[in-house]
């Protein structure tokens, strides 16, 4: 079988959950596994995780490990593709960890790794077998913890001069504003993340507002302020949750008529868990906003603002296309196999 | 000759002046002229000060109208640029005026004319043979009456879906600001243009800021805060002035920080005319507040932000190479020549 032709794993490493998938040529999955992500403990049992799943899907689709082409990354975090490196990922706690290195040697294999920005290829996961299959040009903006973006240009990803290209979540909307994690004020993600969300609630309620979320937190077994938390908050017409909610959607419009005004998209795809969970709901007001806030009003009808269709598959997906796309790249440099030299029977 | 080694005359089509240049294969300026733009009297007085013009350059360059390959011009808002059609130009009062075709008609000549924004070919230009020379992704920001942007990725112009990218002046870099022309509020133009710092100084004026501007205009014949009175007003150490002008600078700072942490391109060109004025005195502290701003600090070297080289020069060589691009798509479209056909002698 061609390179082309055989399976390939892709991956999403998140800072709360691995999850990984075999995935044909055509883009079907054909077995996945997910674990939560072991943190505190550095890359080792990530590491170490992965291989295990790797092994579950791969034995799963009915193969094994050499029939697979490649194994596709989305690191939630910068990395140096050429070195195969995670330079940052600050939701792992990791710096300068040779993932492809360490991961070839945990499976004992030196089958081709490929790292990408999770929030990359996950857009890339949307633009080949998503919502924004057949378009040339796609925005992704991803909400979570913080806001992500990746950007499709010509069909391909732009990943700028700097691999840092479509960190949308650090335009600066309201100058002055709340404090981001980056240092500065006033950021998308400072005021419509999960995070940003969460810090208002509790503002909210330390005013003495009244509210269901300490109750559902509680529940939760976490502090934090969960996708589920914030959906079943809203689904319970929390006063607090919802004005809240309206709030970072207001501020998400405003971050995509922005977006659209600088680079003109065919289409925009909103992801991220929350949107996963909330679809339309989520993605309605914030379509609303930023068609109000566009410079070219009268050609509204051409940019499409759209939840997320793969949903938590966008990112194993995309990581999959990331494989075939470096492939071909590499197979490019070898160039074309020669002719075949006829060996002279004596 | 061929039609790629043939001279082109490249036109930025302003709402104050036209200029008009002989551009030569290797982007040498071989005669160029300049004029005031005929506002109040709609298309036909425009069209034909233009068609004067280019007689002009056509004759200075030593050459006729035949021996060029093109007519480009760089138009202050949108056009369609397969109908050759200026759908909006705000500051001109144009809405679907059909350049081409009436440029051809004025010139008695059937040249083909390109049509672009004006910005783009300004950062088409200074791609080409200014400051973003060598650069594979450049984006423009160009400070005048208004804010405007040009995107370069992968060495040729990003014009988006609807040709409508770039338009960087209607990024919000303050939710709930000082209201915008397009009916916004907060976008980076009514924050950091001419017209803001304008609005600006007279607001500090009224409360009473004594000010050497109302003074200098009063001198200059014209209401408007014009570059050479912001220079002048500058130069005299006017309190009012520097104040708002540093404004401007950090509101144009936090604007380049967004759209590196966007886009990351290799560089970021300032144009327009106060810029090209003040060059570095202005850019300076706009590179400060970007660098202080950016999400990936420490690799700070790796973005240039510089004044414009070409000053006035960026968009009519902008236009040219415009020109020669759209030759080249539409010499590809029609092929190779064909094999000639030898004629059987009898």
């Amino acid at each position: 079988m061609n390179v082309e032709e055989r399976p390939v794993v892709g991956i999403d490493l998140g800072g709360t959950k691995i999850h990984v998938a075999a995935v044909d040529a055509e883009g079907a999955i054909l077995s996945s596994a997910r674990a939560r992500t072991p943190l505190g403990g550095g890359p080792e049992p990530v590491i170490h995780e992965m291989a295990e799943l790797i092994g579950v899907v791969v034995k799963g689709s009915g193969a094994e490990l050499k029939d697979f082409s490649a194994i596709s990354i989305g690191v939630p975090g910068a990395v140096d593709e050429e070195e195969g490196v995670v330079e940052w990922a600050p939701n792992l706690e990791w710096r300068q960890v040779p993932l492809e290195r360490l991961l070839q040697a945990a499976l004992g294999h030196p089958l081709p790794v490929f790292l990408g920005n999770d929030v990359d290829v996950a857009v890339l996961g949307e633009h080949s077998y998503g919502c924004g299959r057949g378009t040339s040009d796609l925005l992704g903006v991803f909400v979570g913890t913080g806001i992500g973006g990746g950007i499709i240009i010509d069909g391909a990803l732009h990943s700028g001069a700097r691999h840092a290209a479509g960190e949308v979540g650090h335009v600066i909307l309201k100058k002055g504003g709340p404090r981001c994690r980056c240092g500065n004020r006033g950021c998308a993600e400072a005021l419509a993340s999960r995070t940003a969300m969460e810090r208002q609630v509790k503002a909210l309620i330390k005013k003495g507002r009244s509210s269901i979320v300490p109750d559902l937190l509680s529940r939760s077994g976490t502090p934090r302020l969960t996708s589920s938390v914030i959906a079943r908050a809203l689904a319970k017409n929390d006063k607090v949750m919802t004005r809240v909610f309206r709030r970072a959607q207001r501020n998400l419009g405003l971050l995509v008529a922005s977006l659209i005004n600088v680079l003109d998209p065919e289409m925009v795809v909103i992801g991220g868990g929350l949107c996963e969970r909330l679809g339309e709901q989520m993605v309605g007001r914030i379509r609303q906003v930023a068609h109000a806030h566009l410079l070219l009003k009268e050609r509204l009808d051409q940019v499409k603002i759209e939840p997320t269709l793969l949903r938590d598959r966008a990112a194993p997906l995309g990581a999959a296309v990331l494989a075939r796309q470096r492939l071909l790249v590499e197979g490019a440099r070898r160039g074309p196999p020669g002719p075949e030299i006829e060996v002279p029977r004596h």
